[in-house]
């Protein structure tokens, strides 16, 4: 491994602005790739990218994102403020430059979809827009939403209505396989990357050895190296 | 792509507790994977596992995680609230079996380093432990402290102190090279993956062709498919 370097908050302080943001956006590590659907109260529709989706709760089902304050995305708020609806979209290799390129500043007016080349979706249940190309589909309710002070950004949860899926992609003890689903992950501010299973581990316990799990959630014959454990 | 399959809130309440944890801790794709250090007052040194952590801001330099409520980071927790510093320690290939071992619940009084054989690494200006093992270590003073009220989990905010990194990682634009690291990225509750580089993409524009990046950040001389856009 090469010199560690150690980066205190002066410097951090005394950075280029862009320098800054893309150092800061980078220690985060790998980060979920979505797509946030929305509509307005004409039901002009609404489509972001968003890398800072974030588990809350399985029961009842949470989900949520930190919107940033001032972007392109601020109409996804004010949207999801307006109809309590927003749906959330996953990312895949196929359609990744199509989503990354909704982070562009469009106007108000225009959508997302459209100028992207992506298909808006709709059922009879939900009012804000799906992602047709997105293998995995998410619609929500507006549950919570708290200002954060220290930068006016905004954290916004949602209660999951309902999911679409690849059945294929369901595995018998409930995990989905989404890598089988091509999807991607992001880090920094624009760094795509697909990923390669090491595998599944089992629930971990005190005194007790860690036991590997098949993709399908069973136990296998090959052991974690755990050689610094004692 | 198999047949999509459609899955409301009603058959979510219904699926049995592991399952569904399980699921929902899918949908959200990939997520970063880290181990939060923390001490208690009388200096004993904790470690855990998230899943959760969120890039709030760049300036000033935030970053959010999810502590979960009745779980064994609720030691982080009080750590966090007593003493007001955390680290954030990235995970590679190498430590992620030694990592998931820190979810299982030790007593207070136990060391998750010395447990699960991580080595705890204190410096005179920061009193939370780094994990020496770990490529990317970050220091950082709780700044805020939100509670979710829909289920009682807690958004804790730290702003960044100290970055020590891999001078080799940091790229000339200010990306760091998280893969060249070999950092692991999660899915679900138990699933360790590496990743590929797809590209980087340059800062999307209304009216303007996307432009892939080297990892370095310079432009490059192939052009990224977007075919369906207009």
């Amino acid at each position: 491994m090469s010199q560690e370097k150690q980066i205190t908050k002066q410097h951090l302080g005394s950075m280029e602005s862009r320098y800054r943001a893309r150092f800061i956006n980078s220690l985060t590590g790998f980060k979920s790739a979505n797509l946030v659907g929305t509509v307005d109260q004409q039901g002009n529709p609404n489509l972001a990218i968003v890398s800072s989706v974030v588990h809350i709760g399985s029961n009842p089902p949470l989900i949520g994102f930190i919107n940033r304050p001032n972007s392109v995305e601020r109409h996804t708020l004010e949207n999801i403020l307006a109809t309590k609806s927003f749906t959330l979209n996953s990312i895949d290799e196929d359609i990744a430059a199509l989503a990354h390129q909704t982070s562009a500043r469009y106007p108000k007016n225009q959508s997302e979809f459209q100028a992207v080349g992506l298909t808006p979706y709709t059922d009879n249940d939900f009012i804000a827009p799906f992602v047709l190309e997105s293998g995995l589909k998410i619609a929500l309710t507006l549950k919570e939403h708290h200002i954060i002070k220290a930068n006016d950004t905004e954290l916004i949860i949602g209660e999951v209505e309902q999911v679409r899926v690849p059945s294929d992609a369901i595995q018998p003890d409930g995990y989905l396989d989404v890598e089988s689903m091509d999807l991607v992950t992001i880090s920094g501010l624009d760094s795509y990357h697909v990923t390669q299973r090491l595998y599944r581990l089992d629930y971990a316990k005190p005194d007790k050895a860690l036991e590997p799990l098949s993709v399908s959630g069973e136990k296998t014959e090959w052991k974690v190296n755990q050689s610094t454990m004692d």
